[in-house]
């Protein structure tokens, strides 16, 4: 008989909220044979608080444990900005060598976005993660004094950026428009620049199908919103990775819909899934947090276990209540749990 | 008797086309009493091809004698990507020290924007200019192997950044909303991050007309998209301003109505001034580019130079022409030029 054994991390603001609808999910659409176990662990800012740690290497070894990982959102004002991100998040990220982002971005019909005429949008991001200027590379001297010099070394290694080239181009090898877009900013940016696109005139070869196109990433933030309809599989840095990712949430339905997986292709490590927004403590525990991007964002990691009829029902699920959600009060946090857990039983 | 002495390179492409009408319109503009002496330079791909020479000492040494320069754009598919970028126009700016990188973004009446909702939009982007991930550090080792790594490094320093954000609140505190934002990724970028952090911070204090407030870098691209109208001044690192500004050109108007002005406000080398767009050899030759940006960018020079009033008279005469422009068949890049010379003059 099958199992799930994941690792739960509500973590901060309407982190716990959105998973608890993101799990109410997960149980109505597995079969009956799928037996889940979840751990619930409590990182984010109470534990920083009350102990100092983020992440200790005890954390890490029992979070390896596990099949997978759901994450709600790290993060809360009363912690100093940095200190959970790479305490938690991007040490999780390296520590567990989740070395594709993974964010899809797709407007389904009726869903709200800020461009006018409600342009078709389906593309995909594949995000490095382990590498750029994500590192912590980099450093300060003569701080605080009118001397101060502050580096930051974005690394780049052809391990690192060969690897996710790889699963870009077998992703939009598997596309119906199988077409894959470099954002980089290689006129600048030279070093690094010239890694990237090497490497993706190098695989490019092994995938002669495969449509391919080079965009810098200041031209690709104006493409995002005058014709993001061009975009398929798009491969990026890190850092351009997060920027962009963000914009193209925006236009296609907001960050209440953005779902994202930091995957670990070997699965040497388990991998982690979560919602592209952060924390939000401004509208925290007062269910108004909206739990659709979690809810893919398990669609993505049930895709990751091998269960794609249960992800594709979930997608339909959610596509199917934002259809109806256009014009209608809006729901709160439970209640759109609760209508999708309907929908993917059903 | 007043003379302006302006350096004019047209460059690759559309550039030498939209110079043309930006010197058509600033000669338009000008008092009697002012005398224009101009000298083009032959900067570009051509030059490059001819002598392999992008920007020389003794090409600095002639330029440095102006009062301003007025530049195209620079960049040709037959020059690999990066040699004109860092070889003229980076250098160019590192070596006559553009610090204040002004990109003011306004949407006009009638102006087509991909937003929906004809939004107001008027902010200006205050784009670090000679640090940051853009110095040139960094390096490859083992260059095309498998074992490859290259390295970028943002160099920041509490000189580079106190200049420019000083610039930036005087900018604020002059204008009547009187807000400054402060945008970065200062939770990851945690070196350079602080560094910017503590010294807007520390600089507000001497602005307390002006309200502040700070905004990671992917989150300032959804509030480009779905609420552009919260920005009033924005300052930021060289490389985010490069992406931001580009997204800004995108919602108000497109990068044909984008002008960039290339400040060294202590005048020890000259200022330079260029519209936002790149050379778009697709449609060079065919009188089809917009020279609205060049225009503007003439409009940032001649306030730059102290010419208020002349500037004003171009703002007033874009946007009455851009207001014009809604449903009309597009005309051509003279046509648009004399239509803006004639307005200027009257
Ligand atoms: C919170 C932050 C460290 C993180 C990132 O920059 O990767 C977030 O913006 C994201 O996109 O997941
Ligand atoms: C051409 C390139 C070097 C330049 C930059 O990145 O600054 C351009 O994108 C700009 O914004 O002026």
């Amino acid at each position: 008989s099958r199992s799930i054994n994941l690792a739960v991390i509500p973590g901060d603001g309407i982190g716990q909220e959105v998973v608890a609808e993101g799990l109410k999910v997960l149980s109505a659409v597995l079969p009956q044979d799928v037996k889940l176990e979840t751990k619930e662990y409590d990182f984010g800012a109470k534990r920083y608080h009350a102990t100092g740690e983020t992440l200790t290497d005890a954390d890490l070894d029992s979070l390896k444990q596990h099949d997978a990982i759901l994450l709600g959102a790290i993060g809360d004002p009363s912690v100093p900005s940095g200190v959970l991100e790479r305490g938690f998040l991007l040490k999780l990220r390296f520590a567990f060598d989740h070395h594709v982002n993974l964010r899809p971005s797709k407007l389904l019909p009726g869903v709200a976005t800020p461009l006018a005429g409600q342009p078709e949008i389906d593309f995909v991001v594949v995000r490095e993660g382990t590498e750029g200027p994500y590192t912590g590379n980099g450093g300060t001297i003569r701080k605080g004094t009118a001397h101060e010099v502050a580096t930051e070394v974005s690394v780049n290694t052809a391990f690192g950026v060969e690897r996710v080239v790889r699963d870009a181009f077998a992703r939009a090898q598997a596309r119906p428009r199988k077409k894959l877009t470099l954002v980089h900013k290689n006129n600048v940016l030279t070093f690094a620049g010239h890694l990237w696109t090497n490497i993706f005139t190098k695989v490019a070869e092994e995938y002669p199908e495969v449509t391919t196109d080079y965009i810098h990433v200041d031209a690709a933030t104006i493409y995002l919103v005058t014709d993001p309809g061009r975009f398929d599989v798009i491969v990026t840095d890190n850092l351009f990775g997060d920027i962009i990712t963000d914009l193209a949430a925006a236009v296609s339905g907001g960050i209440g819909v953005a779902a994202s997986g930091n995957i670990n292709p070997t699965r040497e490590f388990p991998s982690m899934f979560e919602p592209v927004h952060g924390s939000a403590p401004d509208i925290a525990g007062q269910g108004k947090a909206d739990p659709t991007a979690t809810v893919l964002s398990v669609a993505l990691l049930l895709r990751h276990l091998g269960y794609d009829a249960e992800a594709d029902r979930i997608d339909a699920a959610v596509a199917a209540d934002l259809t109806e959600r256009a014009g209608q009060p809006a729901r709160s946090t439970s209640a759109i749990g609760d209508a999708l857990a309907v929908r993917v039983a059903g």
